[in-house]
């Protein structure tokens, strides 16, 4: 992802444009941004933006502010997300609560969403900023949607669709559909790319759960079995409990609901055996032919070259 | 505060629109979030709002949503306020984080913040989204200064306005600017009523950190000496360190550094005795005076004279 050359001069500009716009009078507050904004994070959400308008012919000069405002509304979710799940590792560096506090990734959480929000704000088109305040409401909902399943013994498929559209497929979809609203795509083009990019988001996602059993530690930067052991129901579970006996199913369910890592090598085994993983690859696959051709839209570009390497690199990426 | 009746009417669409607004297809976000908005509150910010756009004549549909907008992105840091200080009892009820738990009321807070600026980006004039982007953003630095000395053995009376300016001032100023600029007023008006705002903020927040010392604890609604116990250095410390001799100022910084609370009655008749709590009116009654005489500006109206009332009605208040 990180070696989109063709637009390496945006890319470039986002970074200095996020370190340099999460300074702030209190020396902590900077430090602490640009601790967790300097420590790298493959940037899919801007670089799908600034593709996105560049597929579409875009000349302005608010591309940058934009896709910024963008990955600081993830980073800002990322950190709470780390407060939350008491992570201990992100991105391969201390998580913001390991290395100051849980108060400290609270309230910078806070800032620089408060610093995304100040970027939104300066767009001149209205209507980005509402899709923006849209996304950012739907994103929290899905935060708590997940929370409140956390509980819960039955957890269905459905559910989990629900939860990782509102915290992924939302911003990514509004990393792309506030691209063709700055490029003044008509209503067409703009549907096809918000299901292309929502789509995007649930194959992402879906990759990133499979990643949380089958990845390799080193490459995804946290340690394998982490949403089990925070008791969240992913698709290799859904799908393993679907294919599993009774007796299986009983296994699995008491040992995610007692968030019990003893039994964590022999879960995976069982979830392995049961042909989870192929399924779950299958979903993901069926998300990634449609947003290929939901891609066939855009005139030929290199822009819709490197959408299309995007979206098809998703399949093989496992980081 | 409560009984501002001229703009009852505007307070009663007000507290529908808060309740109504925060309602979302997650029901655990409905749940939390209605239970912290129905808490009560005295619905400051946005009684200055209205009651300033009233007096500057306008008529227009914009004011309670402006409102909301401001009175959510209050509660939002209200209840991240709660986390990070473990505060049990907020307007006399649990705290989320005690209700629920921790995780609870970061993602809510995060959610009505959401709410907050889906309400802001609904708003006709992209300068009020920038005044109040600006202003949750100050709000942020605030608490990350005031994070910032809670590790700091000497702490000035400077650092203690710029605190208070961030977290309490500024949205105060906003509340009122946001109103100027919704009614239209000219640029020496506005200069007028942002000072006034601003200064009415830094008396209000004196005037809380005093009652921390020497309210009542049924009518603030929480525990005497809250802001001791979590080494909070707040006015009317400053004041008694400087009134106090050297033997006197070390028990003061040694107790506040512990967070002792086991000579807290010693702590507080030491406070009284050096003259600490004197000195914290007068500042206050300064900042007052400062305010009535901003408000000189506004027309003689019924709106002006309820501005007049509740800024001297600041210096008797006990809650």
């Amino acid at each position: 992802m990180n070696s989109i050359e063709i637009i390496k001069d945006e890319l470039d500009e986002l970074e200095t444009k996020l370190k340099e716009f999460v300074r702030s009078d209190i020396p902590l507050a900077t430090e602490i941004s640009q601790y967790i904004v300097s420590s790298g994070g493959k940037r899919i959400r801007p670089t799908l933006c600034i593709l996105t308008a560049k597929a579409l012919f875009y000349k302005g000069k608010e591309l940058i502010d934009l896709s910024a405002a963008i990955e600081l509304l993830h980073t800002a979710t990322l950190i709470h997300d780390d407060v939350v799940d008491e992570s201990l590792v992100r991105r391969g560096k201390d998580s913001v609560q390991v290395r100051w506090s849980d108060a400290h990734g609270v309230l910078v959480g806070d800032f620089v969403y408060s610093k995304a929000f100040q970027l939104m704000a300066g767009l001149k088109e209205k209507r980005l900023i509402e899709e923006l305040s849209n996304s950012t409401n739907k994103i929290s909902e899905g935060e708590v949607l997940q929370l409140s399943l956390k509980a819960k013994p039955n957890f269905s498929e459905k559910e989990y669709f629900e939860v990782i559209g509102r915290k992924t497929a939302e911003l990514f979809k509004a990393s792309v559909v506030t691209a063709c609203i700055l490029s003044k795509a008509n209503e067409k083009v703009l549907k096809s790319l918000e299901r292309f990019s929502y789509n995007l988001g649930i194959a992402f996602q879906i990759r990133d759960d499979l990643l949380d059993y089958v990845g390799k530690e080193d490459k995804i930067g946290k340690k394998l079995g982490k949403d089990f052991e925070e008791g969240k129901i992913t698709l290799p579970i859904v799908r393993a409990i679907e294919l599993s006996n009774e007796e299986e199913e009983k296994f699995l369910k008491d040992n995610l609901s007692e968030r019990n890592m003893k039994n964590f090598d022999q879960t995976l085994d069982l979830i392995i055996n049961s042909g989870a993983i192929d399924k779950v690859k299958e979903d993901e696959d069926r998300f990634v032919r449609e947003c290929l051709n939901e891609l066939e839209i855009l005139s030929p570009s290199k822009f819709k070259d490197a959408l299309i390497g995007i979206t098809k690199g998703l399949l093989n990426r496992n980081s």
